[in-house]
């Protein structure tokens, strides 16, 4: 599908939660998948919380059984992709601040949500890096260029937090499910283990 | 991994329930996937009720929003898998039946097994057939072969209910978090979507 406004395909959408290794894994491939077959990535943080709250869910890692399975699942997946990977010391934290830091990027461009997501993504699960508050969000948004003084006067606004609230309600009428999540040309694909999915839909056009 | 005293491969032990289609995408691939490296696989079915009353799940095609998705996903995966997919009328039911015959004909053999769970997931995935009440797994059973009389006896014995029974208790002990589960050779891959690291995992050995 081309955005005819622009005469270019149509962005694929990446809807993720900061709290996921599995974002971290998706997002470590997404990008270098869609730019060989002419996309560009829309990064969309949404809150799982605010998901599993209509879909009766609630995080993976906390389910009797299912948590000890899921961990060694995603550490498997990681290595098979060759990623390093880090589990940060408590897997369910409030994600809230570094996805209004990645709304609040947006305006200066789809690259630079996309430039910010990935320095978040990767200081948390590649080093172990804190990421669950304003301060810790600011020093890696200020590490990769960001202007510091400005992204913590909009944290504290409420018009950053109405509009990741806005972004979530869309990414649920959109259809999001679950995180990370995946749509092309109206098409989803949930979860990390449906990228070889994305990849065939976007070279052959669906099945 | 070998059965010393055998001297043979570990079979690779599938666990699935009668109401998931994507138990049904994976038996129409497991067996074969197993041969190629010198597997044989032993059919367990279980209930995955059950496993929810542990894990806190409930059916994926029930919740809000997700069950769309799930749909749309199942759907779209047996169409890449070139598999003639049914949906049953009404998804969530009642799968005792078909999993306490199943556990019956084991005792003719593990081959037997595999020859009853097979006939019964194509029969209710392949021509959207009946498979909730015992007449209908009698009938299903007697198709292939089976004694009909003796599985019926079976069907109403305290004997069967508390094997089957056993059977989900030492498959939830395995680490079983939700179904279609495979485990080969203690390490355990969740999901139809895992196949192919079922195959890799076969083929070299783990990572």
């Amino acid at each position: 599908m081309t955005d005819r406004a622009e005469g270019r395909l149509a962005p694929i959408m990446f809807y993720y939660d900061y709290s996921s290794p599995y974002a971290y894994m998706a997002a470590s491939r997404i990008d270098d998948i869609a730019a060989a077959h002419g996309r560009v990535v829309h990064w969309r943080p949404i809150l799982l919380g605010a998901i599993y709250k209509l879909t009766g869910a609630s995080p993976l890692l906390d389910q009797p059984i299912k948590g000890a399975y899921i961990k060694r699942d995603m550490e498997r997946c990681a290595r098979l992709m060759g990623l390093h990977m880090e589990f940060p010391e408590n897997m369910t934290f409030a994600e809230i601040a570094p996805a209004r830091a990645t709304v609040w990027a947006r305006d200066q461009g789809e690259d630079q949500a996309r430039k910010l997501g990935g320095a978040l993504l990767n200081h948390c699960f590649g080093t172990d890096g804190n990421i669950r508050g304003v301060d810790e969000v600011v020093q890696v948004a200020t590490g990769v260029g960001f202007d510091g003084a400005a992204l913590s006067a909009a944290l504290a606004s409420d018009e950053l937090k109405q509009r990741l609230r806005d972004d979530i309600d869309a990414a649920m009428s959109a259809g999001v499910c679950g995180a990370p999540l995946f749509i092309v040309d109206e098409e989803p694909f949930w979860g990390a283990d449906r990228l070889d999915h994305v990849e065939r839909w976007l070279a052959t056009g669906g099945w």
